[in-house]
């Protein structure tokens, strides 16, 4: 038994409701007036207070006939639609063969496809539950954590999860995210003693130490690279001294620096690694980091060969697998089990006319049903 | 035959007229009305225009009947009183034993000793010149520069130059200085491409460029210090990237550094210097030098030799011949002839509450007699 749900309707009743991140009510309302008569049990819940919060997040699960459990995650804030847009951003709009709307690609149109493909896929098949959090556009902690905590509390724990960000890039199914970098910021802080440059020696010069700890910093060579993600990176984002006078030695000097880094490392550990070069030329030196994200690969086996089979079988494209581009919810799902990330075409998430193809719509929810039944039935 | 003039009746009415550099007019009127009287021709000039002018200068000549020609310089401005002073800055007051005023010490009091000193000075002696400006404190432009051109154009030429400037530190009579450091500035600016951490290959990140440029400069040692002077010093002054965005490559990077350093090099030596080790990293870096003064020495010989006697035999005193300290107009009337500097305390100097002892005044009379008479005389 299979329904047929259009995945056009629902992804502009998704965008015809505001919903800027952090996301509560009414958007959240259509999605589960969705679910509901397709047999999900819907939970939904309210977390945080400002600025983070509050954020509503919903858990919606199908209990299936067979034993395996399939994961679809994403969400339903937007980014602010800003100034400019020939029409309405939240109100959806067809254009030719394009739906306009926030939220198009990035990514209530990949929702609306979920939705879609979980209506035509059979419940004799396993189980099936969208992971849906209102902030994954902000600052996200109240979002999709949240949710893991949820569903641990709940028993839930899916085998796989895909996450439906616009992943593809000129067509829909070239590109596959299997992992992603980690994110890390670290600023180091070098304590000096001001004074006067003809009398250095009643002073103690703290650009000459940062100078030391940035160069040991860049000598440092993280890795070459692993087979699925680039070399590790180290940049150098800032420097500020912030003293005008040019007979005085300055009392501080402040460096910052990001680093993005692959799964050889832990961002804990880089923050260390700096803080052990900062140490061995200033002990007084001050090293705070601050962690966006850490490393994550989901080799490619299982998961990543049936998506890219159910995409091959509605595209005749093989996807890339790839681990490039910034961060992601499957940072924190990573941890229930193998996530992989799949979706629209992102040439327009973020920017001013975001638009889907009417087309890729229809075709992301026929390769979603082909990832359910691969996983779900096979 | 020689005339009595009280020097501290001289400081005092030089004290009560304001000269805030630039200084013109009435300060040098009352110097002007205290020198005729005893022989001296006096010229005056008017120099520069806003913002560094304008600016007077003022030129005495005694012609004596010996050969030598003996030259006393020194300034007739200062530096800006400030708020908190205990009685008025510019209205000479002796309490106990000190005279207090704006310029006490540096540099009317001194001024009124090159005076005092000449009239009891024989003319029957050599020639005796003063030198003096009304811009020391400030740009210096059109001040003692202005002073040497004039000198030449008039065929006036001392065979060595006292500048009255303050340089005893404990007790009058400490400390002769017989040269100074020079100085430079200079800045290094550093072109990059601007990018996303995430995407560093599409970017140029100046700051490894940077930190590669200072620490090649902070490895150099200029040199280990000559028999008069300590070692050459280079301090990094600033750093400027001025990037608030954690995610963001700049696009450009500044540093600042001042090099005091002393006769073993030259101010435009060093500016080629750091701009080779700059380009040696980047050769798109821009470096910009600006030069304070040059390093100059009269190496111990009869000049501080005849001013240490004559401090001695006031003083009992053996004054210590020293380098240190900033920049003074000596490193311009060094291009003329040997110089030394030598005169009060400068212990309140730019001060709240300058002032200067009484009895220092005399005793610097005397002192500065005694150099013109072994100077002029012997
Ligand atoms: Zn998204
Ligand atoms: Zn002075």
């Amino acid at each position: 038994m299979t329904q047929h749900l259009d995945p056009v309707d629902l992804a502009q009743a998704l965008i015809a409701v505001p919903s800027v991140s952090p996301a509560t009510g009414a958007v959240f309302d259509v999605l589960e007036a969705a679910l509901t008569p397709l047999g999900f049990t819907v939970e939904r819940f309210i977390d945080g207070i400002e600025p983070d919060g509050p954020v509503e997040n919903l858990l919606a699960v199908r209990a299936g006939k067979g034993p395996a459990h399939f994961g679809l995650a994403g969400h339903l804030d937007v980014v602010p639609p800003g100034i400019g847009w020939t029409s309405d951003a939240f109100a959806p709009e067809i254009r030719g063969d394009l739906l306009y709307g926030r939220g198009a690609v990035d990514m209530k149109g990949a929702i609306a496809a979920f939705v879609a493909a979980a209506a035509a896929t059979p419940v004799e098949a396993g189980t099936i539950s969208l992971i849906i959090t209102g902030d994954e556009e902000g600052p996200a902690i109240f979002g999709t954590r949240a949710l893991i905590e949820h569903m641990s509390a709940r028993g839930v724990k899916p085998d796989m999860i895909l996450v439906g960000e616009p992943t593809s890039v000129d067509r829909l199914g070239d590109m596959v995210k299997i992992g992603r970098r980690g994110s890390v910021n670290i600023w180091i802080d070098v304590p000096g003693m001001q004074g006067h440059v003809a009398y250095p020696h009643l002073a103690d010069n703290p650009i000459p130490k940062l100078v030391a700890i940035l160069a040991a910093i860049d000598a440092v060579s993280l890795d070459a690279g692993t087979d699925w993600f680039q070399p590790s990176n180290i940049e150098f984002t800032d420097i500020e001294v912030g003293n005008g006078a040019t007979n005085v030695i300055p009392a501080s000097a402040r460096a910052r620096l990001s680093i993005r880094f692959n799964d050889r490392h832990r961002g804990a550990d880089l923050v260390a690694m700096v803080e052990r070069l900062a140490h061995d030329v200033e002990p007084r030196a001050k090293v705070v980091g601050k962690i966006s994200g850490e490393a994550f690969l989901t080799p490619p086996g299982d998961l990543s060969e049936l998506i890219a089979e159910a995409i091959h079988a509605e595209t005749d494209i093989r996807p890339e697998m790839s681990t490039t581009g910034g961060t992601s919810d499957a940072r924190f799902l990573h941890a229930l089990c193998p996530v992989v990330e799949f979706g629209l075409t992102n040439a327009t998430m973020h920017k001013l006319d975001e638009a889907v193809a009417v087309a890729d719509l229809h075709r992301l929810t026929a390769i979603y049903r082909g990832i359910l039944m691969r996983a779900l039935l096979d």
